[in-house]
């Protein structure tokens, strides 16, 4: 499995599906590791969870180990991987789609909440929901399933995590913050703030990250060094750094303890728009910019659809929990981003599941792939039927079907039974 | 290196030792993979002496990240390990030695104390101190170091730690318990304790140590599991075990903040002599305990001298910070141990070094050897003849010569002078 060059690239997508679905080649990803990382992942964050729902861990006390985290273990991380990296490997037009979709999906949110919010607030909205919907928990939650699904196959990929992460740091976060920072003031209008006074908070906002911070100083390391840490320090970064995943994890179950209480009726189609946008958005869009782009500029690649499927992949990656700390640090729209921050990390586990069990599929073999997609489709059928059933036996034993909107609905169920 | 029986013990110490010094096998330990290890495990303490002193994490959220170390990251680590472990390769003769040579300096200690201290409180601090000479910080930075030293030579010595700390735990400890619950006990003479009181809160007070409590579990599942963990847990156990590492030196260090301020000028006697037990006197006759036993009732050992050596490595370990929980939970003798504590644990690191290095001596060619302890001890010999100069000069000087204890320390120098 080391060397997945057996088979060549032809033209455009569907001829490159239809060969590899009969080629022998066996799938890109390894989906049976997939299922032991997501327990790992979620199994972690459930102990967390635990700690602190029984307060064997105040949240007082979970400050601690935040800071450790954010403070220690993953700037040892990162140090090590930005000194490591390979640059020669890497397929820059993946790079640049993932750039691409993500910039496309923050303006694309960015654009609806100036729009739609009320004028009192829609710029912090704007900000903080736009950073929601691109930044990733690359990291915590990123990495293992990455290094489950690619290590056997394509080891090369996990590097990518350490690249797409600060561009979107650096590049729309910025955006985000200077919107927060335009409402900040607005609403303090005695404050004399000017544009340049707000691009310096803006700037050292993104500076003080310390994601940001140490990627710059590996990347500067990397050439200083010659590619290799000293031998003298490896052991103490690595220390530092293999203790990354367990206590992140742990932590990000700490922060959701009590999250979902805030939520609020009103806030309940935001959130629904957001994850939609995150979870949905953002894959398809990765998907869809890779197949575009790594045609256009690469289409000598061997492994474009892997390629492809790996960026649907990093698409869904739930949003990370620093994006609850803006949220914080500026004191706007808290209870939606912390709230949406515990839902897609939820509902990324069986998305991710599903969507990386599909993926492989094109790779089997046709024939008995044909029935068991007829007969899951078959199932599927039946128990929609039943599910359109009992609604539209609840809306008229309610009465509810003479208002407008639930007659629209009633009569597009309707449609969908026969 | 895998294989290092490419020589015959032959008998007793001597011989085996000369043997060893001609032949061309490398030393039994990897002697420079020793300095990036104690670099790891000081160079992370440091990080968290650092976070503690700046206020980064405060006092009460360092209590967060010591919850995740011991309730989640070491049970992780140790039902790992005792899962996996090999009995078959165990020496028990080494494992009888340990256990000997602590119940010695912990009898040693504990009577000591008795007929020192001052009645009011000697049961308490017999059995504190008692339980400060015996028990080593095993995992946190025991670990890393026999990994370091033996990793590429004697593996199998790496589990000989995780058997050797619940022994301790479970056999000496209970003892240091009830002494002091035999302190409190008289202290509050109103409260009516027996001895089945006594007795039930020791072993509650066990059976609620995380270390024993998972050695236990770990042991029953090693044989219900047949000695391998299911591989969808595996990921999740894995996970959590790999965090313990940074994490734990980290928080060490955070403990250390603020607790050499605590030091009297009363308490430091104690504490020359509790560091002497067990940086000193408790890896010596670990080693003696190795030399005795492992001859009488394994005589065909291969590696006896190796296995000597890691004892006297494993009784250098310093005092684990568990201890000064158990000191906060008494409230008794709080200052010492704390700040012992701190002490040996900096002063086992030049000591590690030293001894590692003089221990590999023997193995080496001995014509230049001999040239170099010629040269070292002259060295030293005009280094001290120097420091004696310097002493009795300031002595003499200061006129404090006439007092009879400083007399007899004059006395004393000249005759060293001679």
């Amino acid at each position: 499995m080391e060397t997945p060059n057996n088979y060549v690239f032809i033209h455009g997508k569907n001829i490159s599906h239809n060969t590899l679905a009969g080629s022998p080649v066996g799938p890109h990803m390894s989906i049976d590791k997939l299922f032991p990382a997501l327990l790992e992942c979620f199994g972690i964050i459930l102990c967390g969870y635990i700690a602190g729902r029984a307060d064997m861990i105040t949240e007082s006390q979970a400050k601690g180990l935040g800071n450790f985290v954010s403070k220690f273990a993953l700037p040892a991380l990162l140090f090590k991987n930005m000194v490591v990296l390979d640059f020669g490997d890497v397929i820059w037009a993946f790079l640049w789609s993932v750039l691409v979709a993500k910039v496309t999906v923050f303006v694309l949110v960015c654009v609806l909440t100036l729009m739609v919010a009320s004028p009192d607030n829609r710029y912090s909205k704007a900000g903080l929901y736009a950073i929601f919907a691109t930044q990733s928990n690359d990291f915590a939650l990123g990495y293992p399933i990455v290094d489950a699904l690619y290590r056997s196959t394509y080891p090369e990929y996990l590097q990518y995590i350490y690249l797409v992460a600060p561009v979107s740091l650096m590049l729309l976060n910025p955006i985000g913050f200077a919107l927060c920072e335009v409402q900040r003031w607005r609403q303090e209008s005695h404050l004399q703030h000017n544009s340049l006074g707000i691009l310096g908070i803006v700037v050292l906002q993104v500076l003080k990250n310390p994601i940001v911070f140490m990627v710059i100083v590996g990347i500067i390391s990397h050439f200083a060094l010659g590619e290799q840490i000293p031998s003298v320090l490896s052991e103490f970064i690595d220390g530092l750094a293999n203790s990354f995943g367990g206590a992140a994890l742990f932590y990000l179950g700490l922060t959701m303890v009590g999250q979902l209480r805030k939520l609020t009726r009103d806030t309940g189609v935001t959130l629904i728009l957001l994850i939609t946008a995150k979870l949905l958005v953002m894959p398809l869009v990765c998907k869809d910019m890779v197949d575009i782009l790594d045609v256009g500029v690469n289409s000598t690649s061997p492994n474009h659809t892997s390629l492809s499927n790996f960026a649907f992949v990093y698409g869904v990656f739930p949003t990370a929990p620093s994006v609850a700390i803006y949220a914080g640090h500026y004191n706007m729209e808290l209870e939606v981003v912390t709230s949406g921050m515990v839902i897609s990390t939820f509902l990324s586990a069986p998305i991710m599941y599903v969507s990386a069990w599909l993926l492989t599929i094109p790779l089997m073999d046709p024939s008995p792939l044909v029935a068991e997609l007829e007969n899951v489709s078959f199932n599927i059928s039946i128990i929609s039927l039943i599910g359109l059933v009992w609604t539209i036996a609840v809306m008229l034993l309610s009465r509810k079907f003479n208002q407008l909107p639930h007659l629209f609905v009633l009569n597009l169920f309707l449609a969908q039974v026969s």
